[in-house]
């Protein structure tokens, strides 16, 4: 069997059962980083994410200072969706022999830019010539106060899920670029793939003010996520479809290129927003911080009981299960799909 | 400019100027790993090495199970060149389509052999397919007290200098599977081509008891590395030709194909041994733990004024510059001088 033939849980399911975990490691495999005790004061978080050529991107689509800034913002992404404050990261490149020196400055200039705004430090790396695509894989390390760590799993019954920003609008552009339409009269969505940003600030001021009960970050699509949040905290979700943030600029796209927005919304990946859930009893504190403007985040639905799955309920009031399968059917960016994240 | 014009020190040095180290890092880009304090008590130890398929290693050649356990050993060495402790790691992978699940096992069997030899624990990852080569790129964290801490620039003129094990196996090793002669025939060879172990017992010790003054580990070749240290240390040094520590299997080896085994101890790299400098007063310590064979190390030389250079006396006595451009004309394993650690 190849890989082909076998999915990414069954996959992660199968290394989790090689390794073992300690029950010392506070984080270990399954979550958007790892938290390990190294202080007694702090946890420290690590991740690491890789885009390669090809499969990530194209070369035809984004220049080499977008890849070296969402080469980064793709792992702090995942450090902010943990509540955590990154700190310091190493850079693995594979470099074709070919590769221009231009390109390689471009990189370093779209990493040190994301790097800059976000206050880490590059300490280190391994440089690498390779015969295959190129590739850049960054590990990333923050940290956490035990008592702010936000994991999936600590989302229950009855708590509301909210999501940042808008939705569907990385994978639009991608779909833009893909199409050989004018991507400057879309260039929001376009942007948003090329150089996306992530939301360090808001999964900070979540874990600080003890709003969220679990987090994740939407790099494979709203139900994919939403599904690893359910599946680790044990609960069933339902989404109020009319509430997904959609961009202007993503339902003028829909409109011109007659595809459903919400599709997009749902299932398409890369935007790397926050899904979070939040016990009732501390909404006012999330709703004092939107109504102030601190964070710009929605109410998308509530989390019920698994058995009951993930249901949406359209502007009409009518249910509908929302099937998993639904998500590899109707996924826009493929190759995302063979990328899972332990 | 492609990236074959330009040399890794120029690269290192131009991803340096870009990203100006803080004060506040203990050790950033620029030695086997980088050090953090993330904890008032310990320094945080981060490395990251990756091996490509066809630039580190070939499926003709080594079973995927050995690129599991190599791909540890490698991270592994670099800790130990620190004086560290490791403790936990994650995992990026590319993964051609056609990847066979069976070789995948192999993999992480190879890698959970390893880690369980070291004792440090799988923490998360990352895992793409590729239309490219296969690529397993490890990141490894580990502890080290701030006083353990060895650098490769503590060292001092008239330090000695120290190697543990035998140089030059690895080389020959690779050689022996490039010819296509019969591997069994020297066995010891390939296996530490295939299945290098990394010294971290020994890297712990010379920390602990306070021995090392400045170490590094062997991965690029003696000449080389021990060129880091000099660098980042500002000594020169003079190798004792005659004591470098040449195994059987490699002087035999070299009989039979007619090679120099001493070209491949200076200059072949891979070994993953630790070269290591220890100041006169700590010589009793080093030499009683040489004596009750807790160490395998032996002295090959010492550190000399920086205008000297290297320099290396033949069992005549006589003394002979080492040019350091004699390393790249004399590189066994062309594909490793593509590879900067930073």
């Amino acid at each position: 069997m190849t890989m082909k033939g076998m999915g990414e849980f069954d996959f992660i399911e199968r290394i989790q059962k090689r390794f073992p975990s300690s029950e010392k490691i506070p984080v270990g495999i399954g979550d958007d980083a790892a938290a390990l005790s190294f202080s007694p004061n702090n946890l420290t978080l690590l991740t690491t994410d890789s885009l390669i050529e090809k499969t990530h991107f194209d070369r035809a689509y984004c220049t080499f200072f977008q890849v070296g800034y969402k080469a980064v913002s793709v792992n702090l992404s995942d450090i902010a969706a943990m509540g955590g404050r990154p700190r310091y990261f190493l850079i693995s490149l594979g470099l074709p022999p070919d590769i221009q020196i231009n390109d390689l400055d471009a990189l370093y200039r779209g990493i040190a830019r994301a790097s800059r705004e976000a206050g880490i430090h590059l300490v280190g790396g391994n440089t690498t010539v390779t015969q295959g695509n190129f590739f850049i894989s960054i590990t990333l390390a923050g940290e956490v106060a035990p008592k702010r760590l936000v994991r999936r799993s600590g989302a229950s019954e009855g708590d509301r899920l909210y999501v940042t920003g808008t939705l569907g609008d990385a994978a639009a552009g991608l779909a833009l670029l893909r199409s050989g339409d004018d991507p400057y009269s879309f260039s929001r969505l376009v942007h948003r793939q090329q150089s996306p940003m992530a939301r360090v600030n808001e999964g900070l001021l979540l874990a600080d003010q003890e709003i969220a009960s679990a987090m994740i970050d939407i790099s494979d699509g709203l139900t994919a996520d939403l599904g690893h949040m359910m599946k680790q905290s044990h609960v069933g979700a339902t989404l109020e479809l009319a509430q997904i943030p959609i961009s202007p600029a993503l339902k003028r796209y829909a409109l011109k290129a007659g595809v459903d927005a919400l599709d997009f919304a749902l299932y398409g990946g890369e935007d790397y927003e926050l899904l979070f859930s939040v016990p009732e009893k501390r909404l006012h504190k999330l709703e004092r911080l939107i109504g102030e403007d601190v964070i710009q985040a929605i109410q998308i639905g509530r989390l019920i009981s698994t058995r009951k799955g993930l249901v949406g309920r359209d502007d009409k009031g009518k249910l509908n299960k929302i099937s998993p399968k639904g998500y590899d059917h109707l996924r826009l960016n493929q190759e995302k799909t063979q990328s899972t994240q332990s």
